[in-house]
């Protein structure tokens, strides 16, 4: 075994050093491979519905993993609306029907969570060896219908008794703002250069929403949403579809799961200690380094979950990117650039790569995975081998953590 | 270990010695615990909503368990509709909320059978060592809304092409039924005698939604409502929850599910090769005897998805209790009344008992509990030691079958 490490230090990084250096003496390391991925367009597709943009995902995917889809030994579907919008349910069974597989099929709903808790029972049931070959499946179709239609059905992952009080999700995380900002001092121009960044790493990427660049004072100027929150301070509604073929055969080049945590935290803003922070991406991303022997400065690249500017900036503090309440000036120093210490969100995030809620958490780990490949052309982050994803429910009631490696 | 099995040899049924004759030589074997269980009162609880019922099944079943609430692992939270009909998703995190929980909280959906593939992959986790101690909570609200908006939500869970074609579920059963009529001369009485039974069985029961006993002349009188089934043959929209901690440790006198399995079929009816049979149900149950070395014959006890009387017909076929077009004459004969060969649905079933959507899967197990703990009071079944419960989804695309023994 040590003979093996030493060949791989002349190989490769000093980080993944690390990681293997971990990886004898610990045996809770979790190692899924990510067999096969697939990632359709974000954006307004009018040209394809639900099924159409899961299917080929689908497909896609397990076309790249090489795997016979017969092998393939669950489906895990992640959505949050179609039942809303689309009044679909049972996609578990409606995706492998389109596949002609009779595994078992689970549609997994956790409101913008739902992929990254998807992507984490697959991972549990590939280490565990419940199974050994995985498909994970996360869409939705959000612009055949109204704003006010889609808006009402996405409150449905707030608090049922904060929902009752008129309270939207601009308006929830407008209070963590408004609370961040008075507690810390952090900045109008602060949350603004987010949506900047995001924007400027969407516009390298070909799947991405939006390709505009845009400047601080565009995210001042747009409409007011929720006080301090801004049109540009927000993600949009969205069509699109990911998939990953997981397996627990790692072949060369496979990027590996080498962590997948999930926590949840009290729904309601009303009933939480703090809301400047979200435990339960606390609670997840600690379970995450604990499990892999890492810590936030070994991570190369991450995806967080950028649903409106603050929730980005609480991100690095919940994840141990910088320290708490430090947030507002790590974006400003620039850390969180593509060339920056740990670039965040270079597919643009789902400010302006897109939100469509079932396929976000899976997104983020297809992009993590091409972003360890060095497949992610303009917008790839310089030697990066050790990645996380940050995919968080609602104003923040759960939260999914996976770390990727190379 | 020789030994031991004389000891029970001496002590229990012949049944119970060949499941553990395999036991120490075959590591398929399932053990998880049912540690605790509760489940409300089924039918149209006027003075309850969705979440008086699932707190309260849930912290039963915690109270029952005796387990400390902070050594849960996981909630997996089955539901179908409480999307369409409260307009509220993300209901793990809103039940580990009211339970006051920071584990991960996970929503399995999977129409009528959530229930059943969110007990499956509870166990699956708890088998393979990923948790010791998992909730499972199924609940449905179905009675606060008209039944044209229940009735199109519930068609959420077919193929969208029948269901834009303007098929209803009991439309679809309805066609299967003439099909098994036609194929195999299953008469109308014969599917009237499953809801004569059910009814008989439902009179039993405390929680059943329908305490009346019925005749056959009754099913076939009342109102039509998709030829050749009438308002009988059909089970009722209804309010309720179930719930059960399932756990690694075994305790004395805890019932073992020792088999948990799903599978899945085409969505359409159309695209099956078959419509006198669901497949789904067939590859579940073979791949539970499997797991459990146990064949038909070996089964005291059973709860199956009867959400129409056909339903139940195909599931004594499906399920191997009876020859592949005896389910009629099996019926006829009297086997699965509650003194008859192999009891099915001595809870009264979804005929009888009621039918709220997320919480059916988990009161089938919770009744098969019941009887194995010979604690089913007026409609137990004598001597019961190993129980089969069979949830369906939909109009067969989905089946999960689970195999609990004493």
């Amino acid at each position: 075994m040590k003979k093996k490490i030493l060949i791989e230090i002349n190989r490769n990084s000093l980080k993944l050093i690390v990681y293997k250096k971990f990886l004898p003496i610990s045996k809770r390391f979790m190692k899924v491979a990510i067999a096969g991925s697939s990632v359709t367009k974000f954006g307004e597709l009018w040209d394809e519905s639900f099924y159409s943009l899961a299917e080929k995902a689908a497909k896609d995917a397990l076309s790249a993993s090489r795997i016979d889809p017969q092998k393939i030994d669950a489906i895990f579907v992640a959505n949050m609306l179609s039942g809303n919008l689309l009044g679909q349910n049972h996609l578990g069974a409606q995706i492998a029907s389109l596949l002609k597989l009779n595994c078992p099929a689970y549609t997994i709903e956790a409101a913008c969570a739902s992929g990254g808790l998807a992507v984490n029972l697959a991972c549990q049931g590939i280490d565990a060896g419940t199974y050994e070959n995985v498909l994970v499946v996360g869409a939705e179709k959000m612009t055949d219908d109204s704003t006010s239609i889609v808006t009402t059905g996405l409150m449905g992952a707030a608090s049922q008794v904060e929902r009752k009080a008129g309270l939207t999700f601009p308006g929830l995380y407008a209070l963590m703002a408004n609370a961040h900002m008075e507690k810390y001092g952090t900045t109008r121009k602060q949350l603004a250069a987010v949506a900047v960044k995001n924007h400027a790493n969407g516009a390298l990427n070909p799947i991405a929403q939006f390709h505009n660049k845009i400047e601080i004072e565009k995210v001042l100027k747009s409409t007011m949403v929720a006080s301090p929150l801004t049109l540009f301070d927000c993600s949009p509604i969205s069509d699109g579809a990911a998939a990953v073929v997981l397996s627990k055969n790692i072949k060369t080049n496979n990027v590996v799961i080498t962590a997948s945590q999930a926590a949840t935290d009290q729904i309601g803003l009303s009933e939480r200690k703090s809301i400047t922070e979200l435990l339960a991406a606390q609670l997840a991303s600690q379970k995450a380094y604990k499990q892999t022997g890492l810590n936030p400065e070994n991570i190369d690249v991450a995806e967080v979950h950028d649903c409106f500017t603050i929730a980005e900036i609480m991100a690095y503090e919940d994840l141990g990117f910088c320290k708490r309440g430090q947030g507002g000036k790590f974006i400003e120093s620039g850390a969180p650039t593509l060339t920056g210490k740990i670039p965040v969100n270079p597919s643009g995030g789902l400010k302006a790569c897109g939100h469509p809620v079932g396929a976000t958490g899976i997104k983020q780990v297809i992009e993590i995975e091409e972003q360890l490949k060095g497949k992610a052309e303009k917008r790839q982050v310089k030697g990066a081998k050790i990645g996380l994803t940050h995919n968080v429910g609602g104003s923040g009631a759960t939260a999914a953590v996976h770390i990727l490696q190379i």
